[in-house]
C-alpha cells in the first residue's frame, strides 16, 4: 500500500478537505498513474453529499482523470511508463458477461466497479481522481493521444464519452439535425462532438445568455426554451435530441420537437420521475431513450476522434484548495464549462 | 352519391343504431367495395363516445374492413372487380411529404385522412366500415391474399398492422426474446406474429386466466403481472416489449424487464400521462418508444406474411344488431379476441 495525498469528503454535509488515502501496490496487470488533472463532474457532488445513496467516508471523488504512467505490472502490454493516459468512470467489470464481451463494460451485467465509492474486488472502497496517484487495471486505462492537452482531455473521460456514445449510436452525422438541451459540462461537449461529426447542431438553452459561446463551440442555431415560441417554431425538426439537463423538464414539449422516428436521449438524470404522454411517442413513432458513458473501446475511439478534430473541453483549471468554491459554482451553473483540478497543487 | 345502410352513433352518449349514410360516387382513382366484414376496435368506442375529442354525428366507425371490389374508376390499376380487399385506419394522405414518399402514410406530415370521423378532401366527414359499402382511393386499398378468410383477415387491418410494424422495426426474429403485454385484440395478434417471425414469445398478462389460449396462439411462456415475483424472475430478459395495454401501467417495472439496449414500444395509449424514472432508461441504455399502425406498403406486406404463415385473428362474428352488446363486452375485456361484424346483416 502507498499513502498519497487527496482531497476528499469526510461527511455528507461538510466541505471536502485534504486527506491521505491508500493506493494498492501495482499488481501484474495494473498501471500506476501520476494524476496530472482531474475534472469536476456534477456526479461528484451528488455522490459525496449522499444524494445518490449513502457514501463511505472519507471519499475522494473524481472520474475525469488524465495523467502519466509511472509504473506498470509485469503482465501489462497496453501501456508503458511515460505514456499519457486517462481513466474515466469505471476501473473494473466482470469481463465475462455479454455486455463486457461486447466491449460495453458500462452495462456489465454483474455491475462494474466505479472509479470512486465502489467496493473493489479486494473489498476496499475505490477512491477517485482528486488525488496525486492512482492504480488501475490496464484494461480500464485509455491512451490520451498526443494532440490533446491533458487538462482539456480530462473531462472527455466522462462528459466527452457520455455525449459521444449516444451521438454515435443514434447516427449523428451529415444530414442529421441534432439538438442539445443544456449548455453545461455535458452540453458543450455534445455541441463540439456533434458538430465535428457533421450534424447540424441546435442548442436549446433556458436563455440566450451563452448564445455566443454556443455558436463559437460549433452550434448552427441557438434557441431559448424560456420562449414558448421556440417550441412552435421547431416542432418536428430534429432527428435526435441529447438532453443533458438533470432538472425535470416538460418531456412532451421536447418530444414534440422530434421528427417522425426521432429519438430523445437523456444523459442527465433527474431524481424525480418524469411525466410523458404516450401519444407524444405513438403518433410520430418516436423514442425516448437513456444512455450512460460508454465502453472502454468506445472511450478510446472518442479520444482519438477528439484528437483528430482538435476537440478538448472548455476548462477553468483550479488549485485543489478551490474545490469547495468550485462545487458552489457548479451548483449555480457558474462555470464555462468544466472545472479541472491541477493535482500538482495537492503535493 | 349513394345511400347505404350503416350502424352509427348519433350522439356521444346513446347506443349505436341503424342509419342511412351517403357514399361518394366512384371517382377515376377510386375503388367501390362491398364490405363483408368489419372488426370492432377499442378505438371505435373511444371515438364515437367523444373520448378522444368531439365527434360529428351520425358517425359510423370501423377501420378493420374486408370486402369485395364491386366497381373501379377509369384510372384504377391496382384492383379489379371481384378482388378480395381490405381497408384499414387510413383512406387518404398528402402523398407528397417525406413520410408519404417513404411509404409511411401513417405519419403523413400534413395529417392523413382517417377511415372515419376525418374531414375528407371534399369537406365531408368520413364514415367507417360498420356499413355495407365504401368508396376508397385505390392506393389506400390492400389486397387480401387468397389464403386468408375475409372475416379473420378484417382485424389484421388495424390490430395486425399495429403489432406487425413495431415487431418488424425492432427486429423481432430468431434469437430475440419478445414480451407482449396484454392478451387482447392487439396482444393476441402480437403473439401470433412474433411467433411466426421466429422470436421467443412471452405473454405478460394480469392473470393466468388466458394462459392456455396464449400458449396455443404461439407464446412460449406466460406470466401473471399481478404476481410481483414475475418482475424479479424476468428482470433484464427481453430485447423487445410490445405494450398493448391502454391502461396506465407502472412503466419503470416493465422497463426493468428489458435487456441492455432493449426497447419497450407502446401501441396502446392511456389517456393519462405516464410516469417513469430516467434511471430506468439510462442505466441500461434502454428505449421507450411508440408506434402507430403502419404504412400501406407495410400493411400489404403484413397481409402477405399472415397468409404465408396461416395467421388470422381469433374472432367472434356477430350480427350488426349486437354491436352495442359487443361494445359492453369489449369494455369488460370479455372477448376472445376480436368481434367482427357480418355486414350482410345490415342489408
Amino acid at each position: 500500500m502507498t499513502t498519497v495525498n487527496a482531497y476528499a469528503a469526510t461527511s455528507a454535509k461538510g466541505p471536502l478537505e485534504r486527506v491521505a488515502i491508500e493506493r494498492r501496490e501495482v499488481g501484474p496487470r495494473d498501471v500506476g498513474i501520476e494524476i496530472k488533472f482531474c475534472g469536476i463532474c456534477h456526479s461528484d457532488i451528488h455522490t459525496v453529499r449522499g444524494e445518490w445513496g449513502p457514501a463511505t467516508y472519507p471519499l475522494a471523488p473524481g472520474h475525469e482523470i488524465a495523467g502519466i504512467v509511472t509504473s506498470v505490472g509485469a503482465e501489462v502490454t497496453r501501456h508503458a511508463v511515460g505514456d499519457r493516459v486517462g481513466v474515466g468512470c469505471m476501473v473494473g467489470s466482470c469481463r465475462e458477461c455479454a455486455s463486457c464481451v461486447a466491449g460495453e463494460e458500462q452495462y456489465c451485467l454483474k455491475g462494474n466497479t466505479m472509479t470512486y465509492g465502489s467496493v473493489d474486488t479486494d473489498g476496499t472502497v475505490t477512491q477517485g481522481g482528486y488525488s496525486t496517484h492512482v492504480v488501475v487495471a490496464e484494461d480500464f486505462v485509455v491512451r490520451v493521444p498526443d494532440g490533446l492537452a491533458l487538462d482539456a482531455a480530462a473531462p472527455l473521460l466522462c462528459a466527452g464519452i457520455t455525449t459521444y456514445s449516444p451521438l454515435r449510436r443514434w447516427g449523428a452525422g451529415p444530414g442529421q439535425k441534432v439538438a442539445v438541451v443544456g449548455l453545461g459540462g455535458l452540453g458543450h461537449m455534445a455541441v463540439k462532438i456533434a458538430h465535428a461529426m457533421g450534424a447540424e447542431v441546435t442548442v436549446l438553452s433556458q436563455s440566450l445568455k451563452k448564445r455566443e459561446d454556443g455558436l463559437r463551440l460549433g452550434a448552427d442555431h441557438y434557441y431559448a426554451t424560456s420562449d414558448r415560441a421556440t417550441f412552435k417554431q421547431l416542432a418536428g425538426s430534429f432527428d435526435l435530441i441529447i438532453n443533458t439537463v438533470s432538472a425535470e423538464l416538460p418531456i412532451d414539449r421536447y418530444l414534440s420537437l422530434l421528427k417522425v422516428y426521432g429519438t430523445m436521449v437523456n444523459v442527465g438524470a433527474p431524481a424525480e420521475p418524469l411525466e410523458l404522454n404516450a401519444f407524444s411517442l405513438i403518433l410520430k413513432g418516436r423514442s425516448f431513450a437513456g444512455s450512460t458513458i460508454g465502453g472502454i473501446r468506445e472511450t478510446q475511439e472518442m479520444l482519438d476522434f477528439c484528437a483528430e478534430h482538435g476537440i478538448g473541453a472548455e476548462i477553468e483549471v483550479i488549485d485543489a484548495d478551490r474545490i469547495n468554491d468550485a462545487y458552489e459554482r457548479v451548483l449555480s451553473s457558474d462555470v464555462r464549462y468544466r472545472f479541472v483540478i491541477d493535482t500538482s497543487t495537492l503535493t
